[in-house]
């Protein structure tokens, strides 16, 4: 007999239509971007929040693992539901409501993160954490991983745009967590503690978000730099006069190297193959002006050649190369390991020494951009999966990575969270009182383990399971 | 014998003299800014971080109530050692240390707010989290109970501002939880679970703090209406048109006689016993000019009268007026109930025509001031003690008050937290499967409930019990 094979036959009858026990539907279920399929009982596409009350207490009486899912972008394995049982399909509850007195948002957990920036934007607000995936991503899968994005460094994360949660213990009891107000400080706060906890602890069905005025201006500029250990240098220059751009984005020399060669333009006319840092400036007309000022004259002094854009078309064109940049790293291996790694400010040229030292030990191309203005970067060792010597390299190769990041007093994740693909680190991470905590308080709050189990704690070498061989919508051309 | 006799021999034969087992000591830390005395069996100095790690496992074996604090000003009664035990003081442990280049700075849970705010402002940062007593209370008390400030509704309270935390177990072992960086999302997220946890859950021993460059300029208008409705209202059509004040406090008709009684000077000249608003705007130069322009036409749409500042003189004694408000209601009755609740922006208007109704009901003054930016109020239900009427009217009016921000979606406390005081009104804003997932929480981390036991859960009537006599340094004048 298959596994909750009784249990599922109940929740079918309690919940009908809403349970899809049909190969396809639970095989479109079995994956999320990390690629790895796991086969489900059921899948449920909940029509309303108690439904999803339901499930839970069912599957908290019968011990049935339960999984729960946005869109599935993550690459990190967490929405993967490893052990089977049922999963659970929120992109149903998808309700944008925008407060444009208070400048909140109160959205449904399967709302896309695009869809709630376009609804702010429609009222003159602005919500900032913007993952690459944002057209496909739910917000509720941003609240579980903690997502970020390129404007963290001035704006901050999701963590910091939540304001309250509503959903579900393991129990299928309601909870809310916070209220829709800026300030709360009644209780334990448990709102953040789940915001990335990558569903392990209870189940979001909505949240209400901050939102900030939507910027007047933007102003773009891209420099260019001799070298990684000057570009990071001068970034760290920057930040130090207190200049807060909206958006920094640092790309090593393979990285434009890559970007090119998928465009078949040079990135900088001029400065081909160079490491550039691409920045944007924004708040009000006035205050960009100002800014701007202070900008020029830093890359004057730092920068090989900077560039200003003078039209929404080159600005355009300017994002358009850092987009392209991470699908154009397939053409050096077929396999990726993208680690979004944190190294704090004052290591940054440390930090930039170390990678071209892991890129030569390794002898693998290593193209690493990300967010300098938070240290959120992303380091892509790309090798080709049949080919052994060069697996066993980017084995070694990450794991050094991470023992460094540590080292240096950095974070083994900014924004993907742990799932199945960062388990081995977790320990280099936290010390062993740390993970019996975090354990103790799973336990306490999730005391049959139903909710993702297999993630975080269990050690995973995600790299060494089979890999479906599909392109997903949000994959990077 | 005393309780916890032969441990606390133990603990002094460890400790030595950073063990205080006199009267004077343990009167000294035998209560908080609420005034309720409760003797502790000893009160530890820690000289090192390594001392707390040798307290709290001393205390965890033996069973020993353990209660930290800074210096006490919590009105809440967080810090009162309700069950005896040891008292840590913190204030030892003052280190601040500013990284310029990250805008971070590292501190140690003794540092007072303001002598961070001052260390951040040497170096053109700023630390924008201002609770009244900032001169006195420390970054660990404002981390305890999660303290805001006038600056909330812009820029938020203490949790926005911290990156990382590091502290002890209350098995005492040493913990970290996340990097001096802005980004992190590697395991569940135990930082803003202790933040706001009153000391229940660790002990907190420094921070890594966020700083935001500072406002290079700044521009302060009092504005004065018809009435509270009308004021409310105005604030609201404000922030509708998404201006951010840096700061924006509202006082009532009550608390500006009070000021004007306390001052001899009318709050507003031509004016005199009418709401205000008084509102600074801050960034950089440019903004805040743009910023003034919508401000000022704000202002000549709904306020009866406003009155820009010209001066640095003129700009701190209007601020010195709202300082005043607070102290100078204890010429209304010896007593205060001063209730920060929050209540949402949608429903200002509702809530002032309540507190109008409440009032009247009372029979009781109800001065009521506060953050209108972030919907953060003081309501201040003051009554004389000896007066068993006005007593009993008080207590009927701040459980009305209570269940009325909860009907309303707002929270019983915006920065206070609940310690001993707000415990009769936990239950009003959780479910009970809410405070049982807290309380499991807290048995998982806290297993043998050494860490401020007696706190939050157990419903404690404050008002009840023998408040000392004693005027204390931040007590308003």
């Amino acid at each position: 007999m298959k596994p909750h094979a009784a249990a599922t036959a109940l929740l079918k009858r309690r919940l009908g239509a809403r349970v899809d026990l049909s190969e396809d539907g639970r095989w479109a279920a079995s994956f999320d971007s990390s690629k790895i399929s796991f086969l489900p009982a059921a899948v449920v596409t909940p029509r309303q929040e108690a439904d999803i009350g339901v499930v839970l207490a069912l599957a908290n009486r019968r011990r049935v693992p339960v999984t729960v899912r946005g869109r599935g972008t993550t690459l990190m394995g967490s929405a993967a539901p490893v052990n089977g049982g049922w999963v659970i399909d929120m992109r149903g509850l998808n309700r944008i409501r925008i407060d444009g007195d208070a400048g909140l948002a109160h959205v449904g957990a399967g709302a896309t993160t695009a869809a709630v920036q376009r609804a702010a934007d429609g009222q003159g607000w602005f919500y900032p954490p913007d993952p690459s995936s944002k057209e496909y991503c739910t917000i509720g899968g941003n609240i579980a991983c903690n997502a970020g994005g390129m404007h963290g460094g001035k704006y901050g994360v999701t963590r910091d745009f939540v304001v309250a949660l509503r959903g579900f213990l393991p129990t299928g009891e309601f909870v809310e967590w916070g209220t829709a107000t800026k300030k709360f400080a009644a209780g334990f706060n448990l709102r953040d503690l789940w915001i990335g906890s990558e569903g392990m602890l209870g189940v979001v069905t909505g949240a209400v978000l901050k939102l900030i005025p939507r910027p007047a201006a933007r102003w773009t500029l891209l420099t260019s730099f001799a070298d990684e250990v000057s570009a990071l240098a001068a970034a760290r220059a920057l930040f130090r006069q207190r200049v807060q751009p909206a958006i920094c984005e640092f790309l090593d020399r393979e990285s434009v190297l890559c970007a090119e060669r998928a465009t078949g333009r040079t990135v900088f006319p001029g400065q081909a193959g160079r490491p550039v840092i691409l920045l944007e400036l924004a708040g009000s007309v006035a205050e960009v002006d100002d800014l701007k000022v202070d900008v020029l004259a830093w890359a004057q002094r730092t920068a090989r050649a900077h560039q200003e854009a003078r039209s929404r078309a080159e600005v355009e064109q300017l994002w358009a190369v850092r987009r392209k940049c991470s699908g154009a790293m397939f053409e050096l291996g077929d396999a990726k390991l993208n680690e979004d790694i944190v190294v704090p400010m004052r290591q940054y040229e440390k930090f930039a020494r170390f990678l071209l030292r892991l890129k030569r030990a390794s002898g693998l191309p290593i193209p690493t951009f990300g967010h300098v203005a938070d240290g959120n970067l992303h380091v892509n060792i790309m090798y080709h999966r049949d080919n052994r010597a060069e697996a066993r390299a980017a084995e070694r190769a990450v794991q050094r990575l991470m023992e460094t990041v540590v080292a240096l007093g950095g974070a083994i994740s900014g924004e993907h969270g742990i799932g199945l693909a960062k388990t081995p680190f977790l320990r280099l991470q936290h010390r062993p009182a740390q993970v019996r905590a975090m354990q103790a308080v799973k336990h306490a709050l999730d005391p049959r383990g139903i909710l993702n189990p297999g993630k975080m704690f269990d050690v995973v070498r995600i790299w060494q399971h089979p890999r479906l061989d599909l392109k997903l919508p949000w994959d990077h051309k």
